[in-house]
């Protein structure tokens, strides 16, 4: 059994926290298949970009079980089309898929099943050693006594435990150079205020929230050190899409002076993409934005926009930390040194 | 009867339309005493810095007439510092007061009520007046075609009738010079996509609701042509206070090379403040961020901080249009210059 705030591998079945529902309520669901899994990824029961890799990961080798002898490559080239049409900005779930390619080419029934879930085993584990790298390196960036200002969740519920933004965080709270953690609330799915401030209050870290638009007077006051967020895709010249807010933080951050740093794993880093124009930005229901809970808030006649990811070009980013280091004033050159041995 | 879409006079006493309600419900309460117009004003059944200065003239004068002959100037200066405290950073509400001042001290008995009424009115009357100036000044400085964000409300609902920020539209829009209506849904709150978005559907005027951090994206992508916002006080150097959210508007502005316009007339401006460092920000129950509609949002263990206000100040507006005039890059003389024959 793997175990993470959000993520349980149960030996025939997996498990995810239903992270619609934190703080007021802590449900498990229990998912057998590919297709149930993607549907959770969609709906957002488990969110973040490297949870969504994992999930993802975890879900194919649930089908290649279930379909054992049976395993046809058509039946399961459907669950990887399924899975990675879940969710379009993320990379990471296009990379765990990628990963487990080659397995399924290789074997195939029982062989199949068990190694598919090893993999997925592996990449969970190993997302975790990469958060505590993330975090070390990162920690390392800050001021003594830093206040940390971050967006929605980055946290152990976003990845395989620990977090990449709060990764960061936790480390650095653990070394006594962290004072304080603000969090924005980050509609419309309240992420900061629900799952960072969860996290925090778990983790013993002082924090407070606020709404998202008031992040700009902290930081007009001087009560901003630096801006740490995740990120759900980078491009090869270090444009970072993530959360939408993102962006409005990284030019507010800019124009007060603050660093604005950017934590995510390689696997975020789409090599592929020149830049950030090309990445695809997913845009959702406009009722997360137009309802809360069966309350109405905007009239009928008037429709909205919800696009849930922006782009950061790389020049306000001061620092993107991964495992294998930190690239400081992304470029593609730096972006490039992070594989020069892979 | 004076009307107005958020307040009615009624002879004998007030209406006020129940704005925490809308676009939902309706509903209109009765009013006969200014403790009870002091209430509606802090709990925000009536917003907006000018709705707000002409309730509390009305709730003065509600207070005279009751006291009739035995006004005694005691019980009228106490409902005088109970209405002035009943928000802090609007300066429309001071304003207001300061102008019923001299008739308190003329006037007694049912003279003193009559004569209250009558100011009440005035000021409510030419607050509309004031308006269709703001609009049709504030309507020229807009490009052919103008697609303009504002955040919170400075419309009808929040004014004598018309608006400022919405008067500017409402006014482009008869001439035919704007083509569509951005507006920030403001959180806490949801001024923007309950009351906002309410005025545009009655209007007819084409709009869209998003999410405060969404404003960013639009901005980079090139669909604003103008961002235009009201307020709540004016320093005599042109710093400005308004709803939380504003002050980071003017900063994605200014980074976007997008004119910020701010709607209001000379009674918001505090000529007494030379700066906005100055001016008091009002600071709410942390309820308002932390739930939602008996929703809990937040883990008890984490605090919220609720500003309600922030200062932008002069150097990122572009212009501040009032009733007397514009004033272009504003600064200490340019304010100035709209009082030199007052």
């Amino acid at each position: 059994m793997l175990d993470s705030p959000a993520i349980c591998w149960c030996g025939d079945h997996l498990r995810l926290l239903d992270q619609r529902l934190l703080p007021a309520v802590l449900r498990w669901t229990e998912y057998d298949n590919a297709t149930a899994v993607a549907a959770a990824i969609g709906d957002m029961v488990v969110r973040g970009a490297p949870a969504i890799g994992i999930s993802a990961a975890y879900g194919i080798a649930l089908s290649a079980r279930r379909l054992g002898d049976d395993a046809c490559q058509a039946a399961l080239a459907n669950d990887f089309r399924l899975m990675a049409a879940s969710r379009p900005t993320a990379v990471n779930l296009a990379w765990a898929l990628k990963r487990l390619e080659p397995i399924c080419q290789r074997l195939s029934g029982k062989l199949l099943g068990d190694a598919l879930v090893d993999e997925a085993c592996c990449i969970h584990q190993e997302d975790q050693q990469i958060n505590q790298r993330i975090g070390a390196l990162g920690a390392a960036l800050l001021p003594d006594g830093a206040r940390v200002y971050t967006h929605c969740n980055a946290g152990a519920l976003a990845t395989g435990g620990y977090g990449t933004a709060l990764g960061i965080i936790r480390t650095a709270w653990q070394r006594g150079r962290l004072s304080h953690v603000y969090a924005g609330e980050t509609r419309p799915w309240f992420q900061g205020s629900r799952l960072t401030a969860w996290e925090m209050a778990e983790a013993g870290i002082p924090a407070t929230i606020l709404i998202d638009s008031a992040a700009a007077q902290l930081m007009a006051r001087g009560q901003v050190d630096a801006i740490i967020t995740g990120a759900d895709r980078i491009a090869a010249n270090g444009d970072t899409a993530n959360k939408i807010g993102t962006y409005a933080l990284a030019v507010l951050a800019h124009h007060h002076g603050i660093p604005f740093i950017i934590a995510a794993p390689t696997a975020t880093i789409d090599r592929d993409l020149q830049e950030g124009a090309h990445i695809p930005i997913e845009e959702r229901n406009t009722d997360e934005v137009r309802m809360f809970a069966g309350h109405t808030l905007a009239p009928d006649k008037i429709p909205a926009v919800n696009p849930v990811f922006d782009v950061t070009p790389a020049n306000l980013i001061s620092a993107i930390v991964t495992e294998r280091g930190v690239v400081q004033s992304p470029n593609a050159s730096g972006i490039s040194m992070l594989f020069r041995n892979s």
